[in-house]
């Protein structure tokens, strides 16, 4: 047997280490180098990210890799939003219609530790820690990292170069800054950044909320959203507008301007969160950003993934589940290329046809995302998208074959790309609003009378558009 | 009288050279700075837009420095696109159905030269060639420039500092690397590439093809262009893709190459064009790329303006038309704030407001730009795409006062934002498109009943989109 190339990948995060234990599976020598200190040997910085939603896509990855049963261990499943009105009430909108559709909280260190273990067990997996990317030579697949243990700076090389390493990529970085090819992209910033903060659990261990939901406190321009983690407390996240509103990060400069913002808008999550102030200013502010790019790869020789190729803003719970779904379907066209060039990879054609094949659909992903800020702050609360929520949730309860919501489409259908899945999803909502805004759709009518019209009408809206496009 | 402030404008290119004109003619001390040397006093490089398209939004800025009249002069109408086929047959599609809507093809240098007079003829301006932007102090409106006579660098500051150093803009880029606030960017570069040719005059001077008209030849994935000179020659230009095509300027590298490319293609084209090869490889093969970016300011002591702030592809020839109309748009702005404060001026404001105005419509006509590339390359030639034209230009010419094509909203409707332009004019043509598609406007139809049928539908198609973005 030919001895298969050796692929260095930078960045052992979530698409990362999952990268690496599927290269090392299929028989490549993988060495995955990190700029952090080993997570499994260190404490964890407070405000990052503590939990996400894992959701189908994601699970396909690790399905992949077969650490899925493993990772379901650390899953909480949540079956809807749950939804928090400035007096305290609560409303929960499923989000399905189906009973097994649900998503899961699931702890980043923790799902991330356990790919690391995985990964660390093959033979053929070398990992490096403390090592940050310093810069990449894109045509010979090797960096310069700086050993932050002894400060010296080492290189790195390999057959093939993959950049894992995050929104803030060293690797993209070298692409931007290459200039012998044309490199579009671009980093979009919402006026508004995050901030996470912590519903402790109670003495015993409890939840001191349903821990079967997202939690959703939408107020127009701020929000508020809390994940379950095991250990009984919830991660909350606050998403408000840096500047330029009543209230604003720069605004919230005191404990007393933080509690009395709270007592107002979400004073049901105040009260579950005894040291609100004391959390709010020890954890940081992030800003919430979208990056795309194109080429992803160079030279046949380095190549981004993950949000290195194309970060994303958390509003659909789609980040890590996108990264993941990347390393599958690399993996498909690997599989389709790999070796058939007389014995051999044509790695320029192997990344070139990945690019191809996932471009449109981390497009779509990102823009779905943004969709799904403004969906969530503002429109959830409004009755006509309540009304069309409600319809969709009584098509997916009495024809769960038979109609899919954009939110199904893309969270539970893996088989659907995203790009189809906006595509589909944008058209029936389209049709399903317009369709209650006109009142075409009548009380005496059936269900599956209202399925047909909503299935006509998108169809309709699909069809007008094309026209417009292809100008046949 | 107060004296105003000092301003320091980098790049004299069109923008730079008529923004200090006006800013000069409002007061100001400006000091004018440009890195290459006085285009009055030396030769012109060949293949770098030599002509360029005026029409009414740029008019309005040239207007509002007096110097309109004599930017008339430079100036060649128009009045549509003649449409050239394989077989050298042509027609012709006009711009408008109105005749006193034509576009004008202008001498880049011609004007910049008028511009660049008329600005050195005030008192208050100072303008500085050869001195290449190295960096900018974004905060206390300085930069560094390298004088390109002397080796030496040198810095300039001002009260304020306004970058109108075109798409590979320094000053911007200052603003990517400063890392003090978020700044949203995005380069986009499209797989074509263009390069300029010549159809010379003939010996005696006259034209070789009408002058009256911008030349096209649409073919599907490559298109020429021609537009007139005052000396009776014509600048092409061919928009190609750089590769993966069976026509491509990889694959173009003989001469015997492109002189049988031009013969299939554009036959008729170069039986006009005797020196074909020898120019294509003289002449260098130009990106074509869209640029965006927020924020413009900073600190209320630096601005960003025109290409530097929104560089756009060239197909809807409002590259030019665009950055002089920031020029009015800032104008009356600064009409609105100056000396507001006490007496004085709050920058801040200013440009903050110049922005909040100005983006959205700058990002519209970026769009539209690249709308038209594929609507010039793949659609003229369409049956369907002829069919809306003829019927646009039949409401034109028959009701002058109550249609106006996409075109021209975007080209002669002044008062008409760029924004206003696009969301209108796209739903205009998704209006007609599905209605000649789906067969509802026949021939017994008068084109008054047919008029009314455009203007219902093209109103329901904004509702339906307003209905899903304001969920009401």
């Amino acid at each position: 047997m030919k001895i298969k190339e050796h692929i260095l990948i930078v960045g052992a995060g979530l698409c990362g280490s999952l990268l690496t234990l599927r290269l090392a599976q299929r028989g490549y020598m993988v060495t995955l180098i990190e700029k952090r200190p080993d997570l499994r040997q260190v404490e964890q910085d407070a405000g990052r990210s503590i939990n996400l939603a894992l959701s189908d896509r994601g699970l396909r990855g690790l399905r992949l890799a077969g650490i899925d049963s493993e990772a379901k261990k650390l899953c909480i499943p949540m079956h809807g939003r749950m939804i928090h009105d400035r007096q305290g009430n609560t409303f929960l909108s499923k989000y399905s219609g189906r009973s097994n559709e649900y998503i899961n909280s699931i702890s980043r260190p923790g799902l991330n530790m356990l790919l690391l273990d995985a990964a660390e067990q093959m033979s053929n997996v070398e990992i490096i820690f403390n090592h940050g990317c310093k810069s990449v030579d894109l045509e010979n697949a090797s960096g310069t990292f700086k050993n932050y243990s002894t400060g010296k700076e080492v290189n790195y090389s390999a057959d093939i170069l993959i950049g894992t390493d995050g929104a803030g990529s060293s690797v993209r970085k070298s692409m931007f800054n290459h200039k012998k090819f044309l490199f579009s992209f671009s980093q979009q910033w919402l006026t508004h950044g995050y901030k996470e903060l912590e519903i402790p659990a109670t003495k015993e261990g409890k939840y001191r909320a349903d821990k079967g939901a997202l939690h959703i406190w939408p107020r127009g321009e701020d929000m508020l959203i809390a994940l379950p983690n095991l250990d009984g407390s919830f991660t909350v996240t606050l998403f408000l507008p840096y500047s330029n509103s009543e209230y604003c990060f720069d605004k919230l400069t005191t404990a007393d301007s933080v509690l009395s913002y709270f007592k107002k808008e979400f004073p049901d999550a105040l009260t579950l969160m005894p040291n609100l102030a004391e959390q709010f200013f020890a954890n940081p502010t992030g800003p919430l950003g979208t990056i795309k790019c194109s080429p992803w790869n160079c030279y046949g020789k380095s190549l981004i993934m993950g949000d290195a190729a194309h970060a994303i803003v958390p509003f659909y719970g789609q980040g890590m589940n996108a990264s993941f779904e990347d390393v599958v379907v690399f993996d498909e066209i690997l599989e389709s290329f790999e070796g058939k060039e007389n014995g051999s990879t044509n790695w320029n054609t192997v990344f070139s046809e990945y690019e191809k094949n996932r471009l449109k659909d981390t497009n779509a992903i990102a823009d779905l995302a943004v969709d799904n800020f403004h969906e969530m702050k503002e429109h959830t609360a409004s009755e006509l998208f309540q009304k069309k929520r409600k319809l969709e949730m009584s098509f997916e309860a009495e024809f769960p074959m038979d109609y899919y919501s954009k939110y199904s489409l893309v969270t539970f259908n893996e088989k659907i790309t995203y790009e189809e899945a906006l595509k589909r999803g944008r058209a029936q909502d389209k049709a399903i609003l317009n369709l209650i805004d006109d009142g075409k759709l009548t009380e005496e009518m059936s269900l599956e009378e209202k399925l047909a019209i909503v299935k006509k009408e998108t169809k309709d809206v699909l069809h007008d558009d094309a026209v417009v496009r292809n100008l046949k």
